[in-house]
């Protein structure tokens, strides 16, 4: 009886309440995101020449523009694989909550490369670091989702996992490929990103579908 | 039976509930909102003629302060459409998610143009540049509640529209009409932005008033 | 009949609820005090020398340590006001916006007089900037009590504005007594600024308990 | 009577929702926690040499990402105990208000310390001054809970405080351990720290299980 209460205590102890973790969650999501603008520097020039200028130096800070897009919506699309996983979690263990501590700490990192990207941006060794940093966080969200189905914390469809699994898997392997390509021609390993959008595109449409069709005709 | 099941599971996976999309951006805004103060810097002075100084060089920080204001109040207003909108939208696709993260791309990018204009106060290019890139965040909340209308997101009342997009696309209209008068003169084209002011109250009070009595006249 | 459709479709149009405007203003409250910690610059020195200087370096920030405390409990206060004013304020108005607005632009601002402040920590002129910047808020926080009151958008009890009140009135008094200091003793009128403490104390337990005898002994 | 309308008005007037209070403190952690990314500064380079010295210098940072990877996981553990105690607290007092505040002033102020460490990182002071910040703030954190229990502000089961004050007061022990050892060795005061992990499982395994045991054997 005693060592009955006890257990209950314990798992009592031992899974929380998911509506701050998410909150506080977003709040991360929310700042690393915002931090993105900082990486875009004021360029310093003499005041009484700024009108002559200022106008070439906007324009040249175009890859830096296009790296803090590139973030955005890189940061974007892991606040939404987390949003679509936390909205079904109710409740969190510790494991779960120093995953998600693990998965935040990636994301916040990411301002980081970027502003190395920016900085550097014709650099073989910045390209190679971003599409690096970019993949450890997206395998940190697949393992997320991995331990949530393990230890059945949330009541997510079958039909959940497929479209989740094979977008951010892509995503990581897009960004794993265009490392090698990286050394031959940096603007060749940063366009090949944009296959993502295709990809996306067909994987929506098609494959998952075809996918899900399977499932369903399998009575599931 | 089974393909019935599968539509219902895909409507299902296509939209979501927007509470957590509405507390995010809600961050977001914060944090950008805030970070305008950044562009303040303190100046750099001689320790042991600060007195002397400081006084000056805090007035002379007058047009950053300024450009701070603006700044502020014009992200302010961006978040008050936001929420008017996203009061109303009880669920979002995927479509709207990333429009809603163009649009905080567009706000998040705010502080840095401010900081230009800041730094660079006398500038022609610099206004112009702030004005284009209030315009364009103004666009995309116009185009924002246009999907929403489209795709009936949300249970918005037609006397919404109206004023809703009367005010945005007003202020688009003196942001961009700002960019000719630019070239003239800088101090002209800052204190027609002002224009917003009366323009807005007129608005709310005759313009917005007429249209709506027309539509209830019709037995709206 | 159609007008008074019309009537109350504007009513509904000109009240909003208050979640969201609570929501914003906290994150920008949160923002706004942590980004002190961004005023407390870490020493520069050269590396081989760190371990003989540091420990010194350390020690002459203790100004900066005291600027950033100082306006870490500010800020806490003006965001206790806020709370326990918005608490109340089941629904707002456009009015009310602008005032929230106006203030956090208050509260936003206060970091940049903080590290003006730590900066240049024997100057008069920064000392007063900080005293005017902090009386500013206090103000307009008041403000929005007389209009949240006017035009009767909280429920809240008349006991509730007697401390209120007293309590920010009293700060702002505070400063402003410290600005004609200053210019005699930059310390002293640093160190007058701690009398606030006594002076909340005094007013907790024995000016606002007299004023609630009297008004409940009126029978109110 | 109207004694008694006067202390039940006061008693309403001390005691406060929680709800607010916890979503600030949040959104304060949220903040202070991602500014962590910026104590790693992107290396300067001369451009046209970056890909030579760029991939090196990434690997130099090693102790700047070590400190940033500590104070992550650091101020993550200080947001769990908030979470776990805050979930229980329905409402707060003045008191407690402070003491909170308290609270986050030492956590908003870690990024500092980090920082410190960061750029100094073989430097006896800064090991000192990062392992005691880190102190400061785990004895607040204590403080905190045994105001929330002399007040009775929480239905806190005696279970909960054995792990919580084992678990903060282990890690005040283990970093106040390592300042003896700094001037030692920086080296193995830093690694000194990585004891936490196994005595976290230890205790979460063995000391804990066997208190719970105990208590609930005498019929808790």
């Amino acid at each position: 009886m005693a060592e009955e209460k006890t257990e209950q205590r314990e798992k009592e102890r031992d899974r929380y309440d998911t509506g701050r973790l998410t909150s506080f969650s977003d709040g991360v999501f929310a700042v690393a995101i915002t931090l993105l603008v900082l990486s875009i520097a004021v360029p310093e020039l003499p005041k009484h020449r700024a009108d002559d200028l200022l106008g070439r130096e906007l324009v040249n800070l175009i890859p830096i523009y296009w790296a803090y897009v590139i973030s955005f919506f890189v940061i974007g699309l892991f606040w939404f694989g987390h949003h679509r996983i936390f909205i079904k979690v109710a409740e969190h263990d510790v494991g779960l909550f120093w995953l998600n501590l693990l998965f935040l700490m990636c994301v916040v990192f990411i301002p980081f490369p970027t502003q190395v990207m920016a900085q550097y941006s014709d650099s073989v060794v910045s390209t190679i670091f971003y599409a690096c940093s970019i993949s450890g966080a997206g395998i940190v969200v697949c393992l997320l989702l991995a331990y949530v189905k393990a230890k059945k914390l949330a009541d997510l469809p079958p039909s959940f996992y497929v479209p989740f699994y094979s977008g951010y898997l892509s995503m990581v392997t897009v960004f794993l490929l265009s490392v090698p390509i990286a050394p031959l021609s940096v603007s060749v390993a940063k366009y090949f990103w944009l296959v993502l959008i295709p990809l996306d595109f067909f994987q929506e449409r098609v494959l998952v579908k075809k996918v899900l069709e399977r499932i369903s005709a399998r009575g599931g």
